[in-house]
């Protein structure tokens, strides 16, 4: 096996051109994550791009599928050789849907490459929860034991020493980071649930051609879906109770509204022994942290704040025995791809910011 | 003197052109209500359009304010005059603000009118809260006692006789119907409170020139605020717990969409003694309602599809001990002024659907 | 062959009740068009909804297609028997798509009834400029000839007594209606073309489910399409060349915008011979006409204005030896099913406002 | 006195930050323009923000005005003092409106500043044509004539020694960028006007708190405004002509479509001696720009694959006499502050795309 070593930035500044850069796949071209990790990491100092890989044929060109590439990323996409990638890449982007990515995955990790998935497949250690979650048998055992989740705010250090990391999902990035803060120190109560309602842009849905997301469906409206049986809801709940040391429940209703990109979460936490100032705990709480901003009590985070940006914001309030945090970020940046290229940067040493200012 | 007399049909079929009709005179018509109530007046057979009444000089063609009411409303504002409108109406919706109409609303009573107010000055029996949450002393203690609030669904015999109707707010509209047939069968635990979030389209703010309503404001762009601090919580709280004859506490939190019409509303029920089968409970709570319309399990509303009408569709499902309903309305028809036409309608004998078709 | 004879309104006033109904068949009920005639037709007090069909198995509710639809038409959908539908309707509209529409239409007007074709393929007389844009053979040269274009503003008198009317294309019917009272008056140069740019939402592509008319793809998006190349400028031209009785050109650009409904059209004609006040003529060109609104000078149609109603604005200026004209329309109302109402109104005699106020 | 020599790079490796950055000031900084421009100088290697200059008391932070600067621009404004500015600056940019601009230009020049005005002050070589769009007299004769129209693709040489850049405006950046290769060519006939029309979205209008600009009255609508009658019509007239060596007539209409940034427009230029393949002639024209893209034969440009970029995408196609080409920007961009500091780049000799990659 061989081990994607830490290139050890010894150069002072930012280093720019002192060091070798990290090659970096992406496999599963044509869809929204992989635009956005393509147009990161075109602009980052530390990385290079390898291979595209798509299931397409005959290999397109990337701006067929993507033509706001034109001009930054300019490569044709190859079929999936597991041998060629590992060969020509220190790390791989997985954006392919979940169900197909652990196919893949397993191959890239035995062939000796680092991973990080952007699909659902590695987020649950408990097979029996994906299985029933995503309704079919996980078809990686093998790799899963081993897998980290991807939330830095919670695992920096594993991940740092993690071949395979699974990449949070938006909505549970958005709600687990405002419900942290007090999970995590105990002050939430466990009887009763965590209650979380998050609207997303459309984009959130990936690239589906489906009528549901056609614009005469979307524009003027608002739906909710899913409600109290979205599969992001178990990924919040086994998060926060591991955080917790214990089982946490979580009562998740998505919205659907029309926009592109964003979401905008709402968690409820019952509170006991909680600090009077919530504003005070969550700004020490992420004290330090590059990417969450914690905002001054009486104002609230907008996703437009946050469009474009690997930021979440959160405004937290008391109302009677609950905090109610309501948190933005952009779905496709923070909640998947600027998220993914945070791992990469923590996993190779980089500075965690680069490309992602 | 109360001369506003039932005109009863006796013309057998629809009855169109055989009875008086209604003398409606709107006061307040620069804005959106005032706009959806005379589209929704001049197409009903059993009403005429009287006076319109503008604080705007000198006395402005409503099609200045709404350029779309040409070819439907031909008539110039005129200055109010308490006892003109009195004399040639039978009924007066105010659209004005909150805080401006009870200035004008106890003078039209007082002068023998009937009255709609879509304002939030005559919601609250209660004169305290009214005075925390608008920031004002109740400039109509004379006629607050008398007022009917205006939810058909829960008042209608009331507001066959009331004088002065108080019609509710679009949020308290949508949240309340969402938790009103378990809420009113005392199958909500009242130890914890009702949380509710709901997302509503820009015209729901009136038609204020402020920066926060500008088009790049709001477009692709989702925000919360007012968190659990928003005057249409206590609104809420006083109609349940009237209704469940005890205190019924509200977390609310609103969120601004970029859309023009609707409200999506999300209602958690703490639940205690509720049957099994709660879709078809809300079923037969609400059989024999024209404007209420429970979907079948496992549907969830859309605004788009009750966008222009006086509906409020609503799904409801179990997580754990908890109902979520999921309610939609449009905010301008059964969350302002299709909701006062439907008063309208039981105060003076019509149909209940006319006009609202 | 039966003759879909006038009921005569001989009661005075509206008439309501006293007259047989027009039974109103829609064939091809899936798409947009056919819901907005339904929505038309089922608040029109002159006619009623007989048969729905659809080719879709085994027969859908038609609330299935358009959930909005709930409450105003209940009913489901047949497979076509063109015997059944004449037996049960005195006229058909067809929301079928182009190509598909002659194979149905023929078959109809042969079994006793009238016809208002939704589609393009009655629209030119001449076929061999059918088959080079649409790029099939028409197959029902049969009728062909005695179709009427079904542009009230032009063939009213000819309408009246069609069998077949060829209800004109959404583009057409914006453009020709800005150019017109220039053209018919011959005030329009002809040896330079008539130039036309339109924008228009997304409804007016029809219901396709293709990634270019995804939320993802027309959000904050736009573009122009088949730029001189559209299938409605043909269409334009012809119907402006006949009322001219020459050969006009037409250059046309049509864009689509980030909107559900409406066009906006700018039409560019050289002129020769025309009066100083453009606004005067066109204004006198449409006196009378019940759904063409000319603006005063210096005011422009919005869109807004006309969404849901089946009015055509215009505005109309001098600048050097051009008219520019801007109109607006709903395309899916003035643009085609309410434009299908307004011919259908006429073709029975009824007042030609019915079921369009 | 004229100080802004370049500092020339005598680090080796790419350059940053070895070389001494060139120093800008911002004025004007609450509107759209100034944040794009933050935004882009912020990460732009060769640069340092120096001064921000806002009329606004007391000194507000920049992210009062521009929340999502936040993380990225951290400084106060302060009020204007040309001697200050100009110590501290190597060049300007000034987001003022015009009318405004120049009040502040003409005393930074004299205090030894380069000067990019993003207003449409100095964009008129005659001060007549500025007085009669503008409505007033121009009031920095002194600097008028030494200002460069800052189109690089027109004027790249006299840009870089210019001491005061005039950059245009959005709609003339993409009609006149659509035209060139014709007019530039003596393709296009003079005797007939060049017909164009531009769909832009709401922020090119600024940062104005006005109905017209309020979500409600955007949303869903499309409208023409100042038919034949904008300002930037001339401006387009008057690059062109200049091009030419002799007058060409534009005729323009602007439409609002409801999106916040991009402009797509479309020229029809009336062709004498034009070659057959317009794409070859485009493409050859436009070679070595590193900012405009010209599009294969039956490509047209969409406004969101230019989005946040500075490039101009261009198509066009022969229809009979007249060649139609259509141009996308995104207007605060490339029409604006990309542009901006594109003129910047060429005046101080950096990489032109430097920052706007």
């Amino acid at each position: 096996m061989r081990v994607c070593a830490h290139f050890k930035d010894t150069s002072g500044g930012n280093g720019v051109g002192r060091m070798k850069k990290i090659r970096v796949s992406v496999l599963g071209v044509s869809g929204y994550t992989a635009r956005e990790a393509l147009k990161i990491l075109a602009r980052h100092d530390g990385v290079e791009i390898a291979q595209l890989v798509s299931r397409s044929e005959p290999s397109p060109h990337v701006t067929q599928f993507h033509p706001e590439l034109a001009g930054l990323v300019d490569k044709r996409c190859r079929t999936f050789d597991a041998r060629s990638v590992a060969a020509e890449s220190d790390v791989v982007l997985s954006c392919l849907p979940h169900k197909t990515s652990f196919e893949y995955c397993g191959k890239l990790l035995d062939a000796g490459c680092r991973v990080v998935d952007l699909s659902a497949d590695y987020r649950f250690q408990d097979q029996e929860t994906y299985k029933h979650w995503y309704g079919v048998e996980h078809g990686d055992l093998e790799h899963l034991a081993e897998a980290v989740y991807g939330l830095p705010e919670i695992n920096r250090d594993r991940i740092r020493e993690a071949r395979l990391v699974a990449n949070p999902g938006c909505y549970p990035t958005a709600v687990t980071l405002a419900a942290l803060p007090l999970v995590a120190k105990g002050m939430a109560r466990r009887s009763i649930p965590l209650i979380a309602v998050a609207a997303s842009g459309v984009s959130g849905a990936g690239r589906k051609i489906i009528e549901q997301f056609m614009f005469c469906s979307v524009h003027e409206n608002v739906y909710a879906y899913k409600v109290g049986a979205h599969q992001h809801a178990p990924e919040m709940a086994a998060t926060l109770s591991e955080v917790r040391g214990g089982r946490v429940e979580v009562l998740f209703t998505p919205y659907l509204v029309p926009m592109d990109r964003g979401i905008l979460a709402t968690v409820h936490v019952p509170l006991k022994d909680a600090p009077k100032n919530l504003t005070e705990h969550y700004t020490e709480f992420y004290r330090g942290e590059p990417f969450v901003r914690v905002l001054p009590p009486g104002e609230w985070p907008q996703t437009k704040y946050v469009w474009g940006t690997n930021v979440c914001a959160i405004g937290v309030t008391r109302v009677g025995d609950y905090a109610v945090a309501v948190s933005a970020i952009d779905n496709l940046i923070k909640g998947a791809s600027g998220q993914a290229v945070h791992n990469l940067n923590i996993m190779f040493g980089l500075n965690e910011t680069a490309g992602l200012k």
